[in-house]
C-alpha cells in the first residue's frame, strides 16, 4: 500500500481545485493507495508538516464536484522555491524527513514554473542521494499559459473564456453612448500575452471585439498605439483596447517605467501604474477625449462561475493521470495535454521530464500576432476556442455559488 | 389603435434590456397597440429623429429571451437632461413635432434619476400644452439603486448578485497564502452604498465575507479604517475591505481629494485616484504589508452572465407594467416594486407620480449600517438576499455568450 501526499502552488486559478479532485478521485480508486495526504501552503506545508488528511474532507463524488467549483487553491498556496541544494542541503533534508515520517510514496505537486522547478530539484536531490521509493511528479496549472511542453495550462481556458466574455460584455457597455470614449484594458501577463491573447473571443458571435490587442511580445511604442487609437476614433466613437500587464518598450522597459518614473502620490513616494493607466494618461493628454482604463486584476484568475468546462474536465482528468504517473514511478516527469488536433477538438495526456519545462517561458508565437503587432491571427483564435468550450453547472445556495473548504 | 415608442437611458446594467423586452412583449400581445418604434440613443434619437421599428427587430419569444440575457442598453443610450422649459422650450417642441410626426401615443422611458427627470418635465410640458392624447410613462433602471418610490431599482439585482460572488471568488483568492496581505476593493456609488453593502452576500454559505464594509453614508476616517485594518491583520494573515467609490470625509471631501491633491503624473497633471488606490497608498505607507486595491469597474454593471433570475423576471415584468400604464393614459408615472414581505418575497407593481422620484436620491437608511460603520447589520441583509436568488439559463454560442443587437 502507499501513501500519497499533494500539494498546490503558485498564484490561484479557478482549476488548480479540479486537479487537486483529479488526485485524489485516481487515488481514492486505487487498490494500492492508502492514506491521502494534502499540504497546507505548498511546500511550506511539508516544510513545517502541516498535513491534513484528504480522506476524512473528501469522502464522495458529490464533494469531489463542488471541488472543482471552488476558485483558488483549496489547500492554499505559496511562493517557495527551493534553493540550490549544493548551496543548501537543509531543506531537502527537512522534506526527506517529513515525507519519511507520514510514509510518503508519492508527492505530486500542482503548480506553475517555481513549482515544477520544486519537482525538477526534489526529484534529482532524491536521486542523487540513492532514494528511488519515493516518487515526485508534477502537475501543471497557471492562468499564464506559459509552461512549456504542454499544450496548455489547466486552468488557462477558463481565465480565457472569463477575459472573452468580459471584453463581450464590455464592448456592449461601451457602445451605449454617441460620444468618442476610449476604454482600455489591462490583463494578466508579464512575459507572456496569452492571456490578453484571448480578449479576441469576445469576437466569436459576430461582435468586433476589442479594436486593438497589444501582447507583451511585442515591442510597445505609445507613439504608434495613440495613431491607431486616433485613426480608429475617427471611424467609429467607441475604442476598445486590451493591453498585456508586461508591454515593454523597444528597449525592454515596462511602459510604467518608461513614462512615470517622475510621479509621486502626496507621501512623495513614485506612483506605479499599470499599463492601462499609463496609456489611459496618454490618451487624455494627447487625444483629449473621454478615456478609461479597467484592471480585470484577480477576477480572471478567480472567477470560477465562469470556468470552462473543456479546462475543467481536462485539470481533473490531468491530476488523475498525474497521480497515476506517480503510482507507476515516473518520477520527475510532469503530466503535460498534447494536442492531435484542432477541428475537432483532440487531445491526449502525456508524461514530460519537468527538467525540460522548469525555468522557460512558452511566448507567443510570432504568426499568432498581425503584421502591425496590434492584434491576434487566425491561428490564434484556432488555438483558443476549443479551450473555451462548454459551460459548469455551478451549484448556487443562496444565489451565490457554494464552495468545500479543506482547512 | 395606438403607436408606442420606447428608449433608454443613463448607465448600462444587466437589467435594462428585459425592461425593454417587458415593453415590447406587452405592446406585441396588445390588440390597440399598431407600431413600435424604439429611439437609439434615448431622448437624443427622439430629438434627431432616429427611430428604428422594432416590430421587425423583435418578432418571437426566443429574441426577447435573447434581448433578456444581453448587456447594457440594447438601444443605445444618453445622458441628457431636458432644459428648464420655462427657459428653453425648444427641445420640448422638437420632441413633440416628431412625436406627432410618427404618430405615438405612448412614449415609454427606461432609466434612472435624470430619465425619471425627463419625464415628469415632458408629461408637465404635454400636460400644461393641453395635450393629452400622449402619454409619457417611466420605467426605472440603475445599479445604485438609489430611486425613491420604488423597493428597489431593476439591475441593482443583477450586480448586487455579480458583487456578493465576486467577493467570494476574491476571498478564496486572498486566503491562500500564509502571509499578510490587504485586499481592497473599490465598489460603484458615489451617493448611495448600496452596491457596497451586496459584498455582505459574499457570507451567505458560511463564509466570512469582507472584513470591513464602508459605504458612502458613514463619513470616512482614513484613520480609523487604519485602525480596523491593524486590529484585523493581527488576527488573522488576508483582510479583505469593501469600499464605495464615493467615501467621504466628515467635511464631505472625497477621500481621494482629501488626500491626493499634490500627487501629479509625468505629464505634471494632477492625479485623480480613486478611493481604493488612496486607501491602498495609505496601507502600504502605514501599515508596510503586502497590499492591492481592485476596482469593479464596469464589470459590476455589465456581467449580464451573472445575472439574478429575480431581477431580469422583475424588470420584464416592470417594463410589461410600464407599457400597460402607458396603454391605459397614466401619464408622468413610474412603474414601482413595491415589498409585500421579505420571507417569504413577495411584491407587487404600481404606479408612482414621477415627480415624486425624480432628482431625490435614496440612501442607504442608518438602521442598515452597524455602529462602528465599518458594516452592514442583518436589516441589510434580510433586504438584499431575495433580490440575487436565481440564476438565468444564459444562451453560449462559441463558449460566450449569445447577443441580439437591434441596430
Amino acid at each position: 500500500m502507499k501513501n500519497l501526499l499533494v500539494a498546490q502552488s503558485g498564484g490561484p486559478t479557478s482549476a488548480i481545485n479540479a486537479t487537486l479532485a483529479g488526485v485524489v478521485e485516481n487515488a481514492l480508486s486505487s487498490p494500492s493507495v492508502d492514506r491521502i495526504y494534502g499540504s497546507i501552503n505548498g511546500i511550506q506545508g511539508v516544510l513545517t508538516e502541516n498535513l491534513i488528511d484528504l480522506k476524512t474532507k473528501l469522502t464522495n463524488v458529490s464533494e469531489l464536484d463542488l471541488l472543482c467549483q471552488t476558485p483558488a487553491s483549496a489547500l492554499g498556496s505559496c511562493r517557495v522555491k527551493l534553493k540550490d541544494p549544493a548551496v543548501c542541503a537543509d531543506e531537502y533534508e527537512t522534506i526527506i524527513s517529513v515525507l519519511r515520517k507520514y510514509n510518503i510514496d508519492c508527492f505530486i505537486y500542482i503548480g506553475g514554473n517555481d513549482s515544477m522547478d520544486t519537482v525538477d530539484k526534489l526529484s534529482k536531490y532524491l536521486n542523487a542521494k540513492g532514494i528511488t521509493d519515493i516518487t515526485v511528479v508534477g502537475a501543471p496549472k497557471t492562468i499564464d499559459n506559459d509552461l512549456c511542453g504542454t499544450d496548455h495550462c489547466p486552468g488557462f481556458g477558463s481565465a480565457a473564456k472569463y477575459i472573452g466574455t468580459t471584453f463581450a460584455e464590455l464592448e456592449r457597455d461601451c457602445h451605449v453612448y454617441a460620444t468618442k470614449a476610449v476604454t482600455i484594458v489591462e490583463v494578466m501577463g508579464r512575459d507572456a500575452g496569452w492571456l490578453t491573447a484571448a480578449s479576441c473571443l469576445a469576437r466569436a458571435n459576430g461582435a468586433k471585439g476589442p479594436d486593438f490587442i497589444y501582447l507583451c511580445e511585442v515591442p510597445f511604442s505609445i507613439d504608434t498605439f495613440l495613431k491607431d487609437v486616433k485613426a480608429k476614433l475617427e471611424k467609429q466613437d467607441a475604442v476598445i483596447i486590451a493591453v498585456s500587464e508586461g508591454v515593454k518598450n523597444k528597449d525592454g522597459r515596462y511602459i510604467s517605467e518608461e513614462v512615470q518614473s517622475s510621479a509621486v502620490d502626496s507621501f512623495g513616494h513614485s506612483y506605479i501604474a499599470g499599463a492601462a493607466k499609463v496609456l489611459e494618461d496618454a490618451v487624455r493628454n494627447e487625444i483629449g477625449c473621454k478615456v478609461r482604463s479597467i484592471e480585470l486584476n484577480l477576477m480572471q484568475r478567480c472567477a470560477a462561475h465562469l470556468a470552462s468546462a473543456t479546462d475543467i474536465q481536462e485539470s481533473r482528468m490531468l491530476g488523475k493521470t498525474a497521480c497515476q504517473y506517480a503510482l507507476e514511478g515516473a518520477t520527475g516527469m510532469m503530466a503535460a495535454v498534447i494536442r492531435t488536433s484542432d477541428k475537432p477538438y483532440a487531445t491526449e495526456f502525456k508524461a514530460l521530464p519537468v527538467c525540460d519545462i522548469a525555468n522557460a517561458i512558452k511566448s507567443v508565437p510570432a504568426d499568432y500576432i498581425n503584421d502591425a503587432g496590434n492584434d491576434v491571427t487566425e491561428k490564434m483564435v484556432d488555438y483558443l476556442t476549443p479551450l473555451i468550450q462548454g459551460e459548469m453547472n455551478t451549484v448556487y445556495e443562496n444565489g451565490i455559488p457554494k464552495y468545500i473548504y479543506l482547512y
